[in-house]
């Protein structure tokens, strides 16, 4: 399946289909120099698939982890472009997760002010959500994605295939954004997540939740406004992410996070949804941490925090709320262990 | 005077006044957090005078020259907002060269992926070229500028009273680029440098260069074509730069390096304007080194080099040559001393 993105003349394709990286250099032109991204938890093969298909490859490899978009390791992918003689004809590929996607595009987004970047996400997490909609970035003073650049790769490909090799729990934590797409803006691809096994039509639902993502970066790529929803779950899920550091994957914090911003009718079906695809509902945390964490991220500023909540499933309500508002709704989802 | 710069539904104003810097506020939103970046060659009084003017100022001041334009001190200035607490809707104002406005612009373009940015310059030079265009960056492994974005201001504010504490020599190499724009593009403008003093009309001198610039960045903001126009004279000039490292300023080399890009008509109505001017016409340096310093700027790639001539004052031709054709070129501007 092919879904294109479009910005007035310019835009780009996403490619959603099994075996897409065997035929990655009809995708993409990768008839000069290459330098391919990827990092040291993603099968080495699905960068030697890209490897194999340029004319000229070189390929970085980077810690797998947050840890990797950092200045430090930015200013050592773009160093190697120079010595190796990268013009503005040339190419950036990432393979693998968001950290890679992030990391690689923001190195293409600088270097010469900007050369070609194609995505090849690996993981189910970075094919719903990172690989549409431009966002490049690095982590900077524990904050993450606060140094980047809205960018547009010149293609993404996604090929399902290669989420053979991903952990159950990573591919349930990207369904856990898919939810999110479909509780915000999709009543009928909700009940897809209620009715059969959500893992045996996955294929259909990257591309389901790719399209709607689409719908709203096309109306708003530098999130002046509307793309603000797709922060829906994401408020406290950024507050729990950083509290549980690193105990907890991406899409089980969006997933526990939206939980306190629904009503309840929205909570009754999300409840068992969630509990079906093995995604957490709460959180063994301390509420005081989560709050505070939540303060510290980008999103709140001194006039509140922007946001999003849902009274129907495929509805969305953003509003503008003081941060301690939303301290009692953390408390919704925190487990309390017996002392 | 006020000269727009428009691309599509969006764009901003080039303000040339004396007097501008007094009415800063007017002209910049700074009702807000500012982080203004300045450096140590910058009289004070320039950046106190926006300071002045902001709701909540910040005052960054970089060292003077090419060095701060490097990972080391953008990551500084990026730290500098995120611990003051910086949000999207703050801003970052520079004042002062073009190193000041390169490295802020770029600071400002990555910061959560794009704050507002006003650039205040105040030599001829980063009024003249630096101020439109949009393009900012930082140097890395020796190469300027390799790393940066194309980042368009909210405004530019352009007090040509700031020339009074400027040296003439600066004065004069900053002219070095408003020739450039007469030679290539307007010859009734490359007149006003033959008749009458240049020092007396720099007001005007200088909205004329910014306009003729706002004419190619309009058409091709990326530099995909037109805008290599620009480049004319900096392809031998940047070469001589780097090898005179540092002895020579950015103007200086730029007058020298159009002299070989020129016919034989040209060039003799080009040499007495840089000689009036004050601006050298030929180098005393190793030829083979202003070659090999050429080569490693990041215009020339394997398929040759874009080079900018003109035949006719007012004209220009871009080509594509090998880096070998220009090679017996810049012998013609090497003075060679007695030995």
């Amino acid at each position: 399946m092919e879904i294109p993105v479009r910005f007035g003349n310019d835009g780009y394709t996403v490619t959603v289909e099994r075996g897409a990286l065997r035929r990655v250099g009809t995708l993409c032109r990768l008839d000069r120099k290459v330098l391919i991204v990827t990092d040291d938890g993603v099968p080495a093969r699905y960068a030697e698939a890209v490897f194999a298909a340029c004319r000229e490859p070189y390929l970085a490899v980077v810690p797998q982890g947050e840890g990797s978009k950092s200045f430090a390791v930015l200013e050592r992918l773009l160093t190697d472009m120079l010595e190796r003689g990268f013009s503005r004809k040339d190419c950036v590929v990432s393979v693998g997760g968001g950290v890679v996607s992030d990391l690689a595009g923001f190195a293409a987004a600088t270097y010469m002010r900007g050369i070609d970047f194609y995505a090849v996400p690996t993981t189910v997490l970075s094919e719903v959500d990172a690989s549409v909609g431009g966002k490049t970035a690095i982590n900077l003073g524990g904050v993450k994605n606060i140094v980047g650049a809205f960018y547009r790769p010149k293609a993404v490909v996604i090929d399902p295939e290669t989420l053979a090799t991903l952990p159950p729990r990573q591919i349930a934590s990207g369904l856990g954004e898919a939810v999110k797409m479909a509780v915000t803006f999709d009543a009928a691809f909700f009940t897809e997540f209620e009715n059969g096994d959500p893992l045996s039509k996955i294929d259909a639902i990257i591309a389901r939740a790719v399209t709607l993502k689409r719908d709203v970066v096309e109306r708003d790529e530098k999130e002046q406004d509307l793309r603000r929803v797709l922060n829906f779950g994401h408020t406290i899920g950024h507050g729990i992410e950083s509290a549980a550091g690193g105990a907890l994957h991406h899409g089980e914090c969006v997933a526990i996070g939206m939980l306190p911003m629904c009503s309840d009718k929205v909570r009754a079906r999300l409840l068992p949804v969630l509990k079906r695809l093995g995604l957490p509902t709460a959180a063994d945390l301390d509420p005081e941490a989560v709050y505070a964490a939540m303060l510290h991220d980008k999103k709140s500023t001194e006039n509140g925090v922007a946001a999003v909540f849902s009274d129907e499933i495929g509805s969305y309500r953003i509003e503008t709320v003081r941060p301690e508002a939303l301290r009692a709704r953390i408390e919704t989802v925190i487990r309390r262990n017996p002392a």
